[in-house]
């Protein structure tokens, strides 16, 4: 799976729409008993989203020449917990936020409670997907990717981080706070995300896998700092889900702390810190350095 | 790991020490960030329940000479799910309960968003137990585990059941659809923790867990027989959860649906049936065995 020349809108549509038809595979049918619990399940995954985390799990993987297939189920699975969490985030006793990716939140759209079940259903199948049919790195090496999604997303990881989040509305918070909490909360599962789609190369080398952790760390951080600049300057059309609302429920973000120039600049200095820990990879780590741009250039 | 001549009392109280201690471990300390997040997930888990799950999987575990360190972790494993689905079946938006193991139930004790995040974060560190730490069955071994609890806790197996729950409060249930609903909600876990602790073993016989499998799909109806006549005839402080809650709400149980005399009797039938798949095993299924009484003829 040698880098190919094709342009990063191309790799990164085609991509896309290979997780898409994973996903599609994957998720139980609607038809299928429990048919609510199903589609509520179907409804927050499929057709829509940036694909950010699968997108960084074939890169990830590509620079280490993993095979596809494999690589292809981390970048589903990690997509499914992100899924999982948006839906969890989104509860009435959580942001509750009704609009999400374009369209209601699934709890608007079904019920709390179908949500709530279709939220934790869904980080079970994240977890069934990486443990099944084996992969060409080995069964010690699946262990070790459901170790490591299982401690990126727990108390220690994304879910310690929502609880930090809830616990910091309405109060000041202090940079390194603010950093710390956005490492867990969204930094954690984008770390990940890379270091699972390496993982599933024959013979990752461990300090290959620790410069590409590295680099994810500065990325996933890049990628709160942008979302923050983003909220702070953009309408809810554009960004398909509700913009301003951190600043309205007092909740502290890059740009309420450092102001929105600092915050651009913050959010550069973080994207060449990350590519500079590419650089021994030379010309393998492009699609990462393509995706760097991508997170902290995009428009929403 | 030969079966000892203690009485099963003294048996069943030792195992529960041993994951209780084990728990205890597996959890992160509450004095580490987020403190109130590692507190609610303790305080979910800890020192009290009957641990039903964690026994089944030491009496299977047991039979087949499985390594008591890997057991135990497996055992740890089926009752941070178990401690999760109670945390999340209790909420608001659920059942809506305020008493569970006799204590106030976690969103009661903590917020709603705590006992959310508690239930998540439990979720997964009960993958990452089963992941750690090499297993001695191998690696394939543990990835076959993580998939069966999977399948056993998700869309199609606990949290499905949970969905089939919820839709048919208040609604008249045909005895066949009650049972599809508790095979699913509670039966699933349990055939789970019987066949994970034998999946400990080193070379697991496919017609031995095939058979174990079996007893334990009988044994988990029971169980949810008998805490419906539970239900029915008990007062609160008894069964430390709220009694006759499923009637008020309308919601169909066995006792419901044949009356107290003929749900005890199908209780019995199960016992007797689950016993039946025990024969081959012999003497080295006598917790099973023991297990099964006690499941069957419990009084809280």
């Amino acid at each position: 799976m040698a880098s190919s020349p094709t342009d990063f809108s191309s790799w990164a549509q085609a991509r896309r729409e290979q997780v898409e038809r994973l996903l599609e595979a994957l998720l139980p049918d609607a038809a299928l008993p429990p048919s609510r619990l199903h589609e509520a399940m179907r409804y927050a995954v499929l057709g829509s989203g940036k694909r950010m985390r699968p997108l960084l799990a074939f890169a990830g993987g590509e620079l280490l020449q993993a095979p596809d297939d494999d690589v292809g189920r981390v970048a589903a699975a990690v997509e499914l917990v992100h899924a999982y969490s948006l839906v969890h985030d989104d509860l009435p006793c959580m942001d509750d936020d009704v609009l999400r990716r374009g369209k209601p939140t699934c709890h608007v759209a079904f019920d709390e409670a179908t949500a709530l079940l279709a939220g934790d259903a869904l980080q079970s199948l994240a977890f069934g997907v990486l443990a099944d049919a084996p992969m060409k790195a080995g069964a010690p090496s699946q262990c070790r990717m459901v170790k490591l999604l299982a401690g990126a997303i727990g108390s220690r990881g994304m879910a310690g981080g929502q609880a930090i989040d809830l616990s910091s509305s309405g109060r000041e918070l202090t940079l390194p706070e603010l950093e710390f909490m956005h490492i867990h909360k969204t930094g954690e599962l984008i770390r990940a995300a890379v270091v699972l789609g390496a993982q599933c190369a024959a013979q990752p080398a461990p300090n290959e896998l620790e410069r590409l952790d590295h680099f994810a760390k500065r990325i996933g951080l890049a990628f709160q700092v942008v979302d923050d600049v983003l909220d702070a300057q953009s309408d809810t059309a554009t960004l398909g889900k509700t913009a301003g609302k951190d600043a309205r429920q007092n909740k502290p973000t890059y740009v309420s702390l450092m102001g929105l120039a600092r915050a651009r600049a913050f959010a550069d200095e973080l994207r060449r810190e990350g590519l500079r820990a590419l650089e021994p990879f030379g010309d393998r780590a492009q699609r990462l350095r393509e995706l760097t741009d991508y997170i902290v250039l995009r428009d929403r």
